[in-house]
């Protein structure tokens, strides 16, 4: 029988000094409980994501001298623990020190094994072959194989020799590699334990498949596996991740004997005869990740993190009435302080009486601090002054005044509301103010640049606006459980009203038709072969509701919304044209996004403002239909 | 002796309809002028950095069929050129269809030979591996040696067999790499030519070290050597890169015999006995690289090709009277026409008349339009309405009245000018606004989010204060050969202008002091090991005389700058803080940076907005100056 303590702690990304304490209490506590093993994820000394902080030798050399911290305090107990190992007399690919993403395994304080990443994850967020050397490249570089270099740690506990198998996160997801880190080890002899340490951010529904992967490993290598992952906020700049832990042990069967709660930090124990591997303890059901609920509890513990990390306790959110400031004021209320979040309304001659009434509503539902700054004069000011004052033209002297479009009142009103009022505002409240984009209007620039597109934190601009509504009603329902957001502002039309072609009073809002784009942008976005115009093209051609099944959008919409295929193309170039165009140049200066699903904008979708393009089956295509058309 | 073409380029991102286009058209021309052989650069049919554009299936199609059709075209010419290799059947690491980075080699309307580029840069602005598979995953895969599947192509020229060997841009800089392709190729029986394919971005100095490098390689095997690389503009979103070309030949001496003009798109015919190797061409010196000449060439061909690429005719300069925005200024007047460029001076009560003087005389030496328009009544304004608009707790009832700090009326200053003024200028004009900061403000987020930091480009901001200063007096000098900036706005000290603390008149300024300032932020950011107060200190410690030797700044400042420790402590640790916090904060949504040097923020300098951190040793000798210092 093994006493194993999981060690699911929250990790801050570059600071060594804060995650070894935290380690050194939590292995006092360990040792305290008699646990023979305690495991701690991947990096848990420097963090995981730390751009090219991994390029200062003086902060490589903190890390280990951390590290040797945590293997002094191995006298009673082993300890797994992930941190860099640095290689100081070789180098990388880039010429700089080697460091490798590696496991230590310790014991009566000295080091018995490190374990080198053999699989390093290149795609998405990903950037482990920027920064560290990989056990495929050692193996390329000695001409050895994986197996001869990929050894299972041995350790004696009680008399008896144990087996470990240490694998670091993506070891465990081997399927598009060429190399199996299990197999390998597997190959050197029985393993009486897997244990994958891992430093792996939420998304959504990951925790579904990682249940079925990793179950399928334990059952067919009839070893029991230990996931052990970190909880916290990392980032990559412009893409902020949560770690839910949700750190899991899977008996040799397959069967999920344990789990450690999502989001929490926890230390975790858990008997486990190796005789049995696990099997004599009964199976648990893990909670399903793909919900509403999973969506509320990455969002709600992003927030709260992202405050924490940067240290800001004050928020001014900007309350239009409309839904996407609703649901993030109603988020942003259930972290800060009511005296800490300042709602601001501001109207100009386009809002209707309706959405400041229900703005006023939401503010006095939430108890928050609240005011009604009107843009109105500050607009017509600036108008005036641009169209007002005379330019010269230096080379011959003749002068001429600028006209304001509406086009152009439009922008200055949205960069008037965020740049002039809310920064200063935020300002003079000692806090900065959110962004409250969603994934939809992010994806087609639907914002303004230094507009509504400003802020420190765009929370919800990795949710679809059908998502945004779901969260409407989570909310409500579960989270405040009474109508904190007024059912008006859920029911009304989505609309700017940053003109009176806008007028939600009238039913008229936005030109995007969320039931139908939000569907069309995800095909670009997040499919993992990206559908371009060609690919719905084909589709349409093939049907509608071929379409409309690709997408996944409700059936019949796709006629409903286009009489015929010049309508179609029509609407599929404007929105492709601004999600590889202008959306490209926004999304440069966008806030920080808060990921939760398997595509998010920022570091995750690495894009380049480049020119629109058309492919030319997509052309042939075209021609073919509206030549049907006419 | 054989003709062959050097076909150097510009490549278009994403547009394979257009560079194919360009490619058969120089085709055409190279068999009109009997050449043998057409060598056109790395990945001239795609481009080369197209971000995820590479996850789409439709897209790769198309370069395939693009491909076929420069195939077709080599009835009467050996054609060389970088594309796209997809293998359909093939998955890579990221289980997406596996795709090559490759030469192709076509004759006779056949394709001769496919070769995959071995080597994938994953450093900087680089993210090969991400894409890409290499010929090192290839051995990996295959457990076959490099050089088994590196082979030289063949081509029959007029009867005889001529061995080529094809390598791709990173390739040819296999110094800090376990795998040597020349080496690998060479192992394969002796080479006719070397042939390095190249996408290689313009860095200031690099085409210095390539000629040191390439040469060597041809001298030591032996054999010439042909560079084709690239022209025109790439970019990864945040960071924006030039390509110079400047393809080079290389006899097998290692002597330079012939290259093509950089920044410029051309296609140049070389007649080479390989009998002679090129010995019998007369050796010719090429351009120093390292120079303010190539500084200027690279900013000036940035932006002009930036603008195009972006469609943009018309810009609008906020002009301060400083130096930055005077440089901007001039160096978008030598690409625009006076008629599209606006330049706008926006006084408040805190700018003197000097600056506004400086501001006008500079317009009027440009001959641009020009206009001034205050920012006084609507800061104003603002600060008023903020200040006068009571706040209600709606918990309680209770109201209060924001005060506006002069700190925070610095900041609505900056917003006014910006996101108030110069875009909505920009927007009625029908242009973009720039934004005017350099790297050292950039480095410390010296400059106001939505305010001067905001722009469509940063065309100065990889450039240090020091080096606006050389291209400002370049500029007068070389390219418009007269004052154009006044030598007064060159002379002045540098300020913000923000508040009566920053008086140009009374010789006050920013807090930023450049001359030490400009060389230890370029510690922190560009040296290959990044310096890190640590390394600061230890050099400190050891005497100013050796860190001013480190940094490269004017010898006997420091001490001059700071009395003691204490000074010298604080001032480091409050740029240090400002480094890795708020500033990081700050470029997350910064405009695209126009790239010179060897590092520059952005893509190519991945940073995560983590907290603030000192090394255990730099916390010691801190500890130990201080004590010393009472």
């Amino acid at each position: 029988m093994l006493k194993i303590a999981l060690g699911q702690m929250e990790v801050i990304p570059g600071r060594p000094d804060l995650n070894t304490n935290k380690m050194l209490i939590m292995i006092q506590d360990a040792c305290n409980q008699h646990a023979d093993i305690i495991i701690f994820p991947e990096m848990a000394v420097p963090g995981y994501l730390l751009g090219d902080t991994w390029e200062q030798s003086s902060f490589l050399q903190d890390c280990e001298d951390f590290g040797r911290q945590i293997i002094d305090a191995s006298q009673n107990i082993c300890i797994l623990f992930g941190n860099v190992a640095v290689q100081w007399d070789k180098h990388g690919d880039d010429g700089r020190v080697r460091k490798h993403n590696a496991c230590f395994v310790a014991q009566h304080g000295q080091l018995v094994a490190t374990r080198v990443k053999t699989l390093h994850p290149n795609y998405r967020e990903f950037d482990d072959t920027r920064h560290f050397f990989s056990l495929r490249k050692l193996a390329l570089e000695r001409k050895q194989d994986i197996e001869t270099l990929l050894l299972p740690a041995k350790v004696t506990i009680r008399n008896k020799e144990y087996s470990l198998g240490c694998i670091i996160c993506e070891d465990g997801w081997n399927d598009d590699y060429d190399v199996d880190p299990i197999a390998a080890l597997q190959a050197n002899g029985p393993l009486d334990l897997i244990i994958n340490l891992s430093s792996s951010p939420f998304t959504l529904g990951k925790n579904n498949k990682r249940n079925r992967v990793f179950s399928r490993q334990a059952r067919e290598t009839g070893v029991p596996l230990i996931y052990v992952n970190t909880v916290g906020l990392q980032n990559n700049g412009k893409t902020v991740y949560t770690f839910d832990g949700f750190s899991t042990v899977y008996n040799r069967m397959g069967e999920i004997i344990a789990y450690s709660q999502p989001f929490t930090e926890t230390l975790d124990y858990l008997d486990l005869a190796i005789k049995t591997s696990g099997r004599d303890l009964p199976p648990i059901s893990i909670p399903n990740d793909f919900t509403i609920e999973s969506l509320y509890q990455a969002v709600n513990y992003g927030i709260r993190k992202f405050l924490q990390s940067i240290g800001m306790t004050k928020v001014v959110i900007g309350l239009s009435g409309g839904i996407d400031s609703a649901v993030n004021a109603s988020l942003f209320a259930r972290i800060l302080n009511p005296e800490n979040i300042l709602l601001v309304n501001m109207p100009s001659k386009f809002n209707s009486k309706t959405t400041k009434d229900l703005a006023a509503q939401l503010a006095k539902n939430l108890g928050c601090l609240y005011t009604v700054m009107p843009i109105e004069e500050s607009v017509e000011y600036t108008a005036s002054q641009i169209s007002g004052t005379p330019v010269t033209n230096l080379a011959d002297g003749r002068q001429f005044n600028f006209l304001v479009s509406s086009f152009v009142l439009e922008n200055i009103q949205a960069r008037d509301r965020s740049a002039r009022l809310l920064a200063g505002i935020a300002a003079a409240f000692g806090g900065g103010f959110t962004c409250n984009a969603n994934k939809t209007e992010l994806s087609v620039g639907y914002s303004t640049l230094y507009g509504d597109q400003a802020g420190f934190l765009a929370a919800l601009a990795d949710l679809w606006k059908h998502q945004v509504y779901q969260l409407a009603n989570y909310l409500n329902t579960h989270v405040y459980e009474r109508e904190v957001i007024p059912q008006a502002i859920i029911d009304l039309v989505p609309s700017a009203e940053l003109s009176f072609e806008q007028s939600v009073d009238q039913g008229k809002g936005d030109p995007i038709i969320y039931p139908y784009h939000d569907y069309l942008f995800r095909s670009f976005m997040e499919y993992w072969n990206r559908a371009t115009p060609e690919d719905i093209l084909v589709w349409y051609s093939q049907g509608p509701a071929v379409l409309e099944q690709k997408l996944g959008c409700q059936a019949g919409l796709v006629t409903r919304l286009f009489p015929g295929p010049r309508e179609f193309i029509e609407d599929l170039e404007r929105w492709w044209r601004l999600y590889t165009g202008m959306a490209v140049a926004k999304r440069i200066q966008a806030p920080p996004v808060l990921a939760v699903s398997r595509r998010v904008y920022g570091f995750d979708h690495r894009e380049a403002q480049n020119s629109v393009y058309f492919t030319q089956k997509y052309l042939k295509i075209k021609h073919t239909l509206l030549s049907g058309d006419r």
